[in-house]
């Protein structure tokens, strides 16, 4: 098999056989493949595209490329967001599911762009190790019902290095890759059911709803080929989630979801995800399972579940049961409306890159994280404003960096003279 | 400016600009660019093509990523031919237009797959230098009339990076590409006109006509754009060429062409490319210029240009006196028909391969040519042969390699019970 023949094939717009696939993947992974052909192979995928069958082999092959876990829980189960801004509901969703009696294995990753990460987010508790080895990671499961560490470098190793490739040839953005890449690593933990959170809108990868139909679609159908209980959402991400945009603010919001006091559309997203991933992994049943949810947060088992997860991997328990306890940044601003009338209109893309700019995420791979810096919001989308009130604060280490992220969170502001609708959070369900 | 940004751009269809050409040529030929960025623009480009505007940027910037001569003499003028079995011609054709008052300068490449290098060829001739320095170039130009040389590492170095990277990633068979680099060449060559050979056919790059005329439109268009004067051919390449394939032999046949007595196809291509030559760089009439080019074939004038050429290059002279003298292969071996009948087609990859097998070709690139090896065709398309009759000799310095060299000789020979027509040569003139 010669992989310039593979390259020509796809370019011809023909089918790849599973050995093919496979012989890609795994030369590449051995570095037998230079990234010259791997790139031009991407770009010839993206142009024209991968069938179901090519789809799911990619995504085996790739998952295959490294360790494969078997958990020993029955009822396990991950959540997945392509991610968004403001989105830290895996934070409470993980305690809440495990609380209410399902395993939660979840490994999560670092934020990318304007978008944040799980893993930076938890980062932001003193202490806290994402670390942890496959054994620790299944005894915290065994003992607190959930544990969210970070991707080990032994999961799907194909993924991590094509993804680097993907990022610097312009094929990212391509609905098989995308999958094979998401899936390859969340069924390599071993999961029998996964909720998948597709955003889309400005703040997310999919700017179009038609889009990121389609991909979730796409990731039903791979995923069942697998032999994995799935439901994808689709919701929307044309405005930041919740009422905080960074590290530790949003592991503040996290808690405060768990005290059951969190934003409303942060609070329904955390709701409907935990409550479907009950029902597939087979804890509650459909009437059941929103009775559930509420009752682990009310009683206040969820909280505590997190907090044991969190001591259970070294981190400081106590800022837990005292989130205004956590470090604030050194400095805070805050940002007045420049008009009066109703919101209607916030850009989370816009939100998310004020956010990165105070230091709340990277531009490069190398930048350092900031953990108390970001954005609170005091005005969200439909708000009725004077111009001069306060519609959100920054926080930064640095005055220097206010400026221009003051700057680009006005230009995400859109005013109206007329009362706005808030549009539904949810937007398609596919299973 | 970012790469990534210029692949994005092409990867979704549109223009690039001027200087984001500039910027990709310039940062790959300086090693700023990555080959697995370079890649994946290219296979954008194979995918969704360039524009006229966009061909004409990337020919100027890989010719101007090197030396450009400036050549000091009027009448300036070089041919080339896109590839085929067993075509020689320019040996014959250079001498030819020197003799009737053209400056013919000519830096030619290697051979390639199954088809021959015209610079292979000429290290046949022993002692033939075919890399001298610029000047002594001019100078052989100035005193003969033509000189050809191999292309100088510092000839458009961008086109010898980006071939062989598409050779490595499936981009070769892109028109666009192929027509920025083969001008890049020739034009920094410096000749104020050029006439181009588009072989299509079996034997070709260009397996279908239609495809053939669009390449040569599409070179006609960016040498007119960049101030020269073009006429190309679209020739039939679904048979081999004159009678001789290989190295040595195919010197031969264009002695015997310098001499008139060449094949009838192979003087038809000569005669008519060294006229549209002349035409071309002005020093003869539309109406004078066949009657210059039988006159010095006749007169012995090119035949002679053709020896002091050579001399003046090293080359062993007397052996074009008397081309009986040149070495011969070790082994040969006779190839007898089949079957009775009239033959209806050669097909010229077929016998290009059986000779690159016998070791006229190469497989890789570091394979070593062997001079004398090839095959002397004995029956061509059309030829009425009784079963038994010889069709062809084959020329190895190792028996070995007859065996499946005649194998394949033979599948690429078909016969008909019907007389069969001769199709035409010339397959269309676009200027």
């Amino acid at each position: 098999m010669r992989i310039v023949e593979i390259i020509q094939k796809k370019r011809d717009k023909k089918e790849l056989t599973k050995e093919e696939i496979a012989f890609f993947v795994k030369g590449y992974t051995a570095g037998e493949i230079p990234d010259y052909q791997a790139s031009a192979l991407l770009m010839a995928c993206f142009l024209n595209g991968l069938s179901e069958e090519e789809t799911s082999c990619l995504t085996m092959e790739m998952m295959n490329s490294g360790d494969v876990l078997s958990l020993p829980f029955s009822h396990t189960v991950d959540k997945h967001s392509t991610g968004g801004v403001g989105d830290g509901v895996s934070l409470a969703i993980a305690p809440i599911v495990a609380a209410a009696g399902g395993k939660v294995a979840m490994m999560s990753g670092r934020g990318l762009g304007h978008t944040g990460g799980t893993l930076d987010k938890l980062d932001s508790i003193e202490g806290y190790d994402s670390a942890l080895s496959v054994e620790r990671f299944f005894e915290t499961i065994g003992r607190v019902g959930c544990s969210i560490i970070g991707q080990t470098e032994r999961l799907a190793p194909a993924d991590k290095k094509l993804y680097a490739l993907r990022d610097a040839t312009g094929t990212v953005e391509c609905k098989e890759l995308i999958t094979a890449s998401i899936l390859s690593k969340k069924l390599a933990e071993g999961v029998e059911s996964l909720v998948l959170d597709v955003k889309t809108g400005s703040g997310a990868f999919m700017k179009k709803k038609e889009d990121a139909i389609e991909l979730a679609e796409m990731m039903v159908k791979i995923c069942k080929r697998m032999g994995r209980k799935v439901v994808a959402f689709v919701t929307d991400m044309d405005r930041p989630l919740g009422n905080k945009v960074g590290n530790l603010l949003e592991v503040q919001e996290a808690i405060e979801a768990l005290q059951g006091r969190a934003p409303e559309d942060y609070m329904e997203l955390t709701v409907r995800l935990s409550e479907e991933m009950l029902v597939l992994c087979g804890v509650a049943t459909r009437e059941q399972a929103k009775a559930r949810v509420m009752e682990v947060i009310e009683n206040g088992s969820a909280l505590r579940t997190f907090r044991e997860m969190a001591a259970m991997q070294g981190g400081n328990a106590e800022l837990i049961d005292h989130p205004e306890c956590f470090s604030k940044a050194k400095y805070n601003r805050v940002v007045y409306a420049r008009e009066s009338g109703y919101i209607s209109r916030i850009n989370a893309e816009g939100y998310g890159v004020a956010a990165l700019l105070l230091g709340a995420g990277r531009n490069k791979k190398e930048d350092k994280i900031i953990p108390e810096a970001g954005i609170e919001i005091l005005k969200k989308t439909g708000d009725c404003v004077e111009k001069g009130q306060p519609i959100a604060i920054l926080y930064a280490n640095n005055v220097t960096l206010f400026e221009e992220s003051e700057r680009r969170l006005h230009s995400s502001v859109e005013y109206s003279s007329k009362r706005v609708e808030k549009s539904p959070l949810f937007l398609a369900k596919i299973d």
